[in-house]
């Protein structure tokens, strides 16, 4: 990248994350002022501006304001949900030809990984000197290859942060309360429920990954259990939970008021498990929370260390372009191998991010609806710190004739 | 009481909040090493754990676990939905007879206030030596007299902080985004959507109060009109809109799988308007998130300026016990008139804020599905700074012959 003065396009692609802009603003800082970077473009809704020739430059915009949109939750660029097939990808080709790209570098999940991939296929079968770079985001953390992936550590902060609230409010009143969680296939997210646990009985009670098969009769009595032995429950399941037949939960047959079968951003799943538990286990007080769009979106719930590997895999990739030995490729993290928490990015080839999905590792699945103990250990480096939680455990206080005595010796001591 | 060392019992009762445990600390904190104080008793789960004898002795942990209790969201005494009747108030009277008890405090909501009247009228009558003191909590902030309520400041930071993350995902992927929020009664909660306007055409687009009737034709004739205007729509939508007969909307004939009609703590408002604008202005991308009970309880979620407040509340309420001069009463908050915000506290009896609510005042509501700017003005104080979100606003950027022309221009310049 020496010679020439070369173009480079960025994208953002699938649903955003709270640290999805960190990734942008990564490479934007590293190649803002490289003189070899002729233009710096974004596309805008990623390959759907691409097409439709919707590009911004991405110089025209102060370090200020830049770092601001950095910190700011959803995709500064525009998302798309476009899958474009093969006829579209050698579109994306020809116009990045037209705009005499030398690197396009896609922010997103598996999906973007694929069409990257794709494209970066069919350029170097038509010898186009064209390198093709992804940057990982996803909440769900279904990536493979990576450790983990930039999103995620902030949307499990969050699910954390509901779950430490939920546990106190459940103390309040009491009852069986149900949150349902966002990864319809891959239970990271589910899991990242179990980070607000800070004492024994402590929530959540109980824990369904989609990675296990799930009987509505089972959770029924898991549900029991946990109320006889405590008196009330909170649950942590998944979106996506299935039954042994691969059927979603409280889907056979039923359909909301218009007709539609829905799962995900509604609170079908939700009220449909707390319906079960209020009528067959005679529990009053059940309620169910559908955290929604809420995990990957809201405002002042970022993870600093994953605010900071968001930035660090858009600035690797950025360097990578910059040195031009490689000819592109996946931004992945590693953890390192020492006590205390550190990461390091490498690059891998696209195709091995793309399609297929991750679920969560079979070593983070306890053995009944629950989730391992290492998974803690592995997930806390990656959401920070969490808000102190403290309660009042104190002994019942009776006034006589116990108290009564040991409040006069105690007042003798003083 | 200067003479005699007298008893204190002091019991959470409601709805928890996020600052419901600063106003115990600020009573205990006050009232711990008073010697005039002879028992600092606590009732868990309110007036039932009166009833019951299940009581604990408040000056039994220290001064550092109490801060941290102070700062976690949940009633750390327990608390109850229990509303006595007069049999059950008159053997409430007789228990704190027993009990020795001098102060009796309740914090809590109108409901918990109408307790506490009739307990203090009771003892009145009879010519019983007890006071009544009542400090005030809510999400709803729906109580009369206070010009607002301690937990409202840190459920409505809640309520903005995602609106500002649902703004950036909606003008991320696109399509109409319903949010449906607490408050069955009164649109203070839904209001503070508002908060989360940073510039021009940003969310919420449309509110809806519960305190106007709410058409679905009208509300699927807003959605339209927004999306035509800027291609996509974020709707705030209090749990307890009705229609113009007064039935819930979404509610007639539809019941749930199970047969029950349940509005609160499901999803099923928010499911019903995204069917009603998928299917009728068939609008693909239409998502409805519930936030439920994250609004009172979200760890780590707390307005600085509501956690102040909440605390002052009961340590007014503690000091007043000890100065002696007054008979008990309900604490409220008043906004001093000068340019920044500050608030004191005042005494008022009782009674005067239990039973009825208090509607989202009537000057706070816009003439359309919107919320009056001054009300901004009003609630920004409450909820303390927001974090800064920020979006690249560029032109589109083509290739030439006119941004060729303007690359040089400005090169050479440098």
């Amino acid at each position: 990248m020496k010679k020439q003065r070369q173009n480079i396009l960025i994208g953002q692609s699938g649903g955003p994350t709270a640290v999805i802009n960190q990734s942008l603003w990564g490479l934007v800082s590293t190649l803002h002022g490289e003189r070899a970077v002729r233009h710096l473009l974004g596309a805008r809704r990623g390959v759907e501006g691409l097409l439709a020739g919707d590009l911004v430059d991405l110089r025209a915009t102060g370090r200020r304001r830049w770092k601001a949109v950095a910190a700011t939750p959803g995709a500064a660029l525009g998302s798309v949900r476009k899958k474009p097939d093969a006829a579209e990808c050698a579109q994306l080709l020809e116009r990045l030809d037209e705009l005499e790209v030398r690197h396009f570098v896609y922010i997103g999940g598996n999906d973007s990984a694929e069409t990257a991939s794709i494209i970066g296929g069919l350029a170097r079968a038509q010898g186009r000197e064209l390198s093709v770079w992804h940057v990982p985001k996803t909440i769900d953390n279904d990536l493979r290859v990576t450790d983990h992936c930039p999103g995620y550590g902030s949307a499990a902060r969050f699910v954390a942060c509901a779950f430490l609230g939920d546990e106190e409010d459940n103390r309040s009143l009491g009852g069986v309360k149900i949150n349902v969680l966002m990864g319809r296939d891959a239970g990271w997210l589910t899991a990242a429920s179990v980070l607000a646990r800070t004492r024994k009985d402590s929530a959540p009670h109980l824990v369904y990954a989609p990675e296990r098969v799930f009987d509505v009769a089972a959770f029924l009595g898991d549900v029991d259990a946990v109320v006889k032995r405590i008196g009330r429950c909170v649950v942590a399941v998944s979106e996506g939970v299935r039954d042994a037949s691969g059927a979603p939960i409280g889907a056979t047959g039923e359909k909301d008021s218009h007709g539609n079968l829905q799962l995900s951003g509604s609170g079908h799943l939700g009220d449909f498990l707390a319906s079960a538990v209020k009528s067959r286990l005679g529990i009053k007080r059940v309620r169910a929370d559908t955290f929604g769009y809420l995990q990957r979106s809201f405002a002042g719930c970022v993870s600093t260390v994953d605010a900071e590997e968001a930035f660090a895999a858009g600035a690797f990739a950025a360097k990578a372009m910059l040195k031009g030995r490689e000819v592109g490729g996946s931004v992945v993290l590693e953890r390192e191998a020492r006590k205390r928490y550190r990461s390091r990015c490498r690059l891998v080839e696209v195709s091995k991010l793309a399609k297929a999905t991750r679920p969560l590792d079979e070593r983070f699945l306890a053995k009944g609806p629950d989730i391992a103990r290492s998974f803690v250990d592995w997930a806390m480096p990656l959401v920070g710190d969490l808000p102190q939680v403290e309660t009042l455990e104190l002994e019942r206080w009776s006034p006589r004739p116990r108290a009564r005595g040991r409040g006069r010796a105690r007042a003798g001591l003083c």
